[in-house]
């Protein structure tokens, strides 16, 4: 499994969302999704079929570029995925307000290469707390899913995520210091 | 402005949230409002009113607590606002794609005790890039405010920002390595 990894970011992470209700958790869900691409996840398992958000990384993709094959995958079964993500030797880590805080807990967290971070809309069914390795807390106060996984990366990744390359993109963003940039490449 | 600073937490922030549309980002700015909270800001401004959003910050200060007078406040000129923060001695910081990466700019930023953070959603009006002192990209892909706003501020905050305490709380979180414990506090 590990044979594939960029040996600069030797750790793999994919992203497992769950509970997205219809409607009220699409912009969310598509959130979610942007920020595992932009922070150099492998893949996103989404529990719910929505073929906008395979659109737009589709998309993103095209445009942007990418750093690897991030991939969208529809997972009808999440627990046998959560179960073969252990038998395969991968960390589970659930981010939820009611685990231990990351302040505390992420210096003792014992990396594997591949990690999947789980991550829910509404309420998360019970035994997810039970079959994650870790409950990782970003703190005790509620407030998005998005942030979470977002700030759980950026400390994993201790912040060389946000220097990723994206390879064939169509358009570079030339960092500014007022304005907006950007270069177009030639295909 | 700076007298009723906490010691441990000498810098102020506040947010301006920019250019909500209608229902499509209705989620996306509750969460913006809701990390803005949980993460130990002042205040949040919006130039868009929404009660929800407002009565959604009021139940969570009463069931969750405070760790100060959190507040939603409507703001119907915004550019008045940024104006008036920067006679007043504080930064503005523009959280964008195009702006120089975080990584690069956060040890060069003066920090001011009092910072606005403005987070856009759609497309923000070109005078936000040139009004803010600086433009700080959260990397230079394409993902979420609300995953900028939590990423800038625990960088800003050091960390230290989930451990903030919040007092007066109906309800307080115990850590838990699985499932989820909470006491309810009489009163």
């Amino acid at each position: 499994m590990t044979t594939d990894n960029d040996p600069e970011y030797p750790i793999q992470v994919s992203v497992l969302r769950l509970g997205h209700r219809l409607v009220r958790d699409d912009r969310t869900s598509t959130h979610v999704a942007l920020v595992s691409r932009a922070f150099g996840c492998k893949k996103i398992y989404m529990a719910y079929s929505d073929n906008r958000i395979v659109d737009t990384i589709h998309d993103m993709n095209e445009r942007w570029g990418r750093q690897q094959e991030f991939e969208v995958e529809l997972v009808n079964d999440w627990r046998s995925l959560i179960k073969s993500w252990k038998r395969n030797a991968g960390n589970v880590v659930h981010l939820t307000m009611y685990g231990i805080n990351l302040n505390k807990t992420l210096p003792q967290i014992k990396i594997k290469n591949n990690i999947l971070v789980v991550v829910g809309a509404s309420k998360v069914p019970r035994e997810v707390y039970s079959m994650a390795d870790y409950n990782v807390a970003i703190g005790h106060q509620p407030h998005s899913e998005v942030a979470a996984l977002a700030v759980f990366l950026d400390r994993l990744f201790e912040g060389r995520e946000l220097d990723r390359c994206f390879k064939n993109a169509k358009m570079n963003i030339i960092p500014s210091q007022a304005g907006k940039r950007v270069s177009l490449e030639e295909r």
